[in-house]
């Protein structure tokens, strides 16, 4: 069966975009499965796209190609990239947005048809690559190697002296404050402050607390977060994507 | 042809969560058809998910496995359960939100995998189940069979005296307010009142008013429904889930 | 492999409508591709259903059937129709939605079934017919010639003296004002102003203004637009579809 292709966007779902994008991979290729990742990234927001990604494209099966087009630099001078990480493909713009899945892997630019629009190559670059790879097309083939990808900056994350410092990365649908500290680095917290307020211990699901209350745990990714059973931890204490976070932990 | 999954939650469309059960039930099982049954079920919303699993699950052909995950007791100790209902298959949270579907069925409690993430049945626990109901793995050997699963209390109908009283159970995307009065009941109806408002008669289609006017009739579902033609009825009562309805009946 | 059906519809995301239309879709043929076109089309805006259904069709692959249910006249006297339009379907009501695809095409009226729900011809009527396409049935055994389709009048567009005129006929996600001025007829502009505000000159994307500055653009279905980079044009000029534009000519 053909590899799946995923697409992640901040492309909304009113428009027809989204099903452009479709309509070129299934003219390259009939029997693709497509799965929407999300396209309700916020306009332009790659940190947003790199956690969504980063969550997501391990859990797919080896072969995947998975298109980012979240690209305000559509028809600029960036490059448009298609890239191998473990067996795993990515396609989208040369903007950072792949810098997680960077380390050892190899990295070619895409060509730019001459007739592609100059304000949508996920429709007229990045899927019809995608289908090419999904339909088995040598990676090498697609374009000359590049040695420099762009990368962007992680988020701050310190461990040390019994105290791990670091940020919140994404805000949820549920309004839960998913931060970058993972859950193997913290298992004798003594303290956790979010924002500067005080959540209280480590548990281990929303429902080890009272409905409207918060709550910090592990979450599915093996990253801590902070929520509120029943309600929005974003809300409650007023923070979103930046705030710090500081864990004590155990002496 | 493998059997359909359709997949309720509360999710929203903005996170990687239901593209994760999708990459869930494609490492199960590649050739699976996969619907969106809708993933905006207001946050824990039992009601509303019941609603639109009952509507919906009947139009599928049989064997279709339905997975729900609203689900905030999500990790404690509610069950995981599943459901063989005439030929038709639930999956998700023992909590109440397949009270529907339980008469005369068979249920099952899942097994929990250890490294099941607490906070995420969704995609630990239900979407592999699942995979594995459409792939043919025999109901039974899910799990211990469940003789005492969560029930949900209806919603209040009454029909007696020349009088059907109901009450609204569900705000549809045009502002509709769907009730729990079945047509079939109310064929002889000579005054409807939702929300202490007078209604006018019941009648067949939108159209069969002016724009901007209330107009009563019996849904696609078979329930009666109010609507303001080319707009919201929910907003022009001011009313919601849980309003009070009454129509009254020829003698 | 069969041909795609692609749906249109201002159903929203929230309820069961768009699984149940999937549903009818299956029930009739099981390995059919369906792909969402768009669904929050704004509630019964035929001129937006028109646009994104102009922009996608024809990139989907001939043999392909979009159906549309934007439908405020359901269950009325309004047609229920199919048309052929150099090898693609279209099935829908017949309230002018596809005025733009009538010229030199095949039209007929759908049958309604005795059955159908007089408020959900999309899953009662329109999918059942777009199905029967897909697996082959002669287009004109659908039902009966129609000579007289409904047709909405075109947006108004003028090029005459060096000047064109045109307006705004569709808001997208970002904000961006897509008008019906065609990029062909512009390559000469020396002035841009969009209700009432000078744009500046025609350039090529989206990065060849600094962040924050309004930039005009022919978009990626080859109609002149006017956007913001990193931000929204709707917003930051208040107008939206409707709103008058013109284009002054090099001499």
């Amino acid at each position: 069966m053909r590899p799946i292709v995923t697409l992640l966007t901040d492309f909304g779902l009113a428009d027809s975009y989204v099903a452009e994008m479709k309509a070129a991979i299934f003219t390259e290729a009939a029997d693709i499965r497509i799965v929407d990742l999300s396209h309700l990234v916020p306009p332009g927001d790659l940190r947003s796209a790199q956690y969504l990604l980063g969550r997501a494209w391990r859990r797919f099966p080896v072969g995947t190609v998975n298109v980012v087009v979240v690209d305000p630099g559509v028809g600029s001078r960036r490059r448009a990239i298609a890239v191998r990480h473990h067996g795993h493909f990515f396609v989208g713009p040369d903007n950072g947005v792949f810098s997680a899945v960077l380390d050892g892997a190899d990295v070619v630019e895409l060509r730019v048809p001459k007739d592609a629009s100059p304000t949508f190559h996920g429709r007229d670059v990045f899927t019809p690559a995608a289908a090419r790879l999904a339909l088995g097309e040598p990676f090498q083939g697609l374009g000359p190697t590049v040695r420099d990808p762009i990368t962007l900056p992680s988020p701050q994350l310190r461990v040390q002296g019994g105290v791990a410092e670091g940020e919140v990365i994404y805000l949820d649908h549920f309004g839960t404050l998913i931060t970058n500290v993972p859950g193997e680095k913290i298992a004798g917290a003594t303290a956790i402050e979010v924002g500067g307020v005080a959540i209280g211990p480590l548990l281990r699901t929303y429902a080890d607390v009272e409905s409207g209350k918060l709550v910090a745990l592990v979450g599915s990714e093996g990253l801590m977060q902070v929520a509120v059973r029943d309600g929005s931890a974003g809300a409650r204490l007023g923070v979103g994507v930046g705030a710090r976070v500081i864990v004590t932990l155990d002496a």
